[in-house]
């Protein structure tokens, strides 16, 4: 799905303009806009924090907000404070939500985001769809803009199915495999004594069986833990058996 | 609801310890414990860019790992790369979910970072009961450690239910005020001979209404647009209508 775009109104510090470009590189979001930033553009110093980031080559940076919302159709604005307008208030994750289903449904979005100290001009957000406010604390309140941006774009990702990416466990143990691998260590448990006294066998078995099978073994790590248990069995005498439970 | 720890492994930079305490204390994060920091404790430039944060007041250092998780019972380890390891790989918003029952049944949970190029060592990855990886892509893939713990941060946050820290849309209209605003808007309008041809009258005040009534208005802003079409009409001829459907 396309990403919408991130839009940064009249940044100050290149620094902030990197770790924007840099955290959307990684969160799948390709199109930065830059409206009249203040030191120019290119910025030295914006490359050297966005260590790479293909969204540097692509950057965006217009003077006007009109021209920098070129082919959006709609525009959420990210403010920390209430602007007493009536306008939906979203949080990122109930914005980017919104935004996935307008994608689908062939629109646009752009998110803006305010200059470093004086946040979005109130003529920006009352142009707005919506706004975005972050769920901070009321206690302590104060996220710069880099981070405002770094939470929006995790937040378009992480609403993502991006459970592809990720490896499962693999080879994982049949049910047969790990009963032979408790039949196995619960006989050499009896030979060295473990069970003790006799009648409270049965629950101390379970209790070995439970802890174990939470680990969800693979076949191999069967296999290691049965030499394991076979390489303590035949050393037995040698070390001596401390049981904690 | 208690927040997770937060322990950053042998950071570097200051500026990224004061950057964790920032955004930490934004999403009610309180409970930062650092593992053996390379410029030792206390550390001016953290405390310059954490700006305040009440996270910096309690923080807890340490040398070693064992004495950093002091009253935690799992560990969830933030790593960018595979390790190799049969192990659970979360995303942090399944890592924040599974924390949070976690939490809910008495448990306390931390959330282990690795220092800036290193990451975190190996033995630590394997003591710890699940992985986290963030969502990132295969394409760009440079996460700051910073930027990591904002994007936990935030995920914690955005767990919880803080609906009641929004406003909703104060005074909203009733129906009969909007019906008023409508009858008033299209008698104008067919006093301005907008509605031509004459048979597709109904359709257009059905488009009109329905565009209207999905800016739910307020009290104030209907009599706001009863005002302004009363200027409209009143200075009709003084302006040229454009129509645009």
């Amino acid at each position: 799905m396309q990403s919408p775009a991130f839009i940064l109104h009249q940044p100050q510090m290149g620094e902030n303009i990197g770790a924007a470009a840099r955290v959307m590189g990684n969160f799948g979001l390709r199109d930065l806009r830059l409206i009249d930033p203040r030191d120019g553009w290119p910025n030295q110093k914006a490359e050297s924090v966005a260590v790479g980031s293909p969204v540097l080559e692509n950057v965006k940076v217009e003077f006007e907000p009109t021209a920098a919302m070129a082919g959006l159709t709609r525009i959420y604005a990210t403010t920390a404070r209430p602007r007493g307008m009536e306008k939906r208030v979203l949080t990122p994750r109930q914005a980017m939500a919104e935004i996935r289903a307008a994608h689908q449904a062939g629109e646009r979005a752009g998110v803006l985001f305010g200059a470093e100290k004086s946040g979005l001009p109130n003529e920006l957000v009352a142009d707005a769809d919506a706004i975005i406010t972050l769920p901070v604390d009321r206690e302590f309140w104060s996220l710069n803009l880099a981070q405002t941006v770094a939470c929006c774009a995790y937040e378009w990702r992480a609403g993502e199915d991006v459970s592809d990416d990720f490896e499962e466990i693999s080879d994982p143990a049949s049910k047969e495999d790990m009963d032979r691998l408790f039949v196995h260590l619960e006989s050499e448990l009896e030979r060295a004594g473990f069970f003790h006294p006799p009648e409270k066998t049965p629950l101390m078995v379970n209790n070995l069986r439970s802890a174990l099978v939470r680990g969800r073994f693979t076949e191999q790590e069967v296999r290691t833990f049965r030499g394991a248990i076979k390489a303590l069995a035949l050393g037995r005498g040698k070390a001596r058996i401390v049981r904690d439970d």
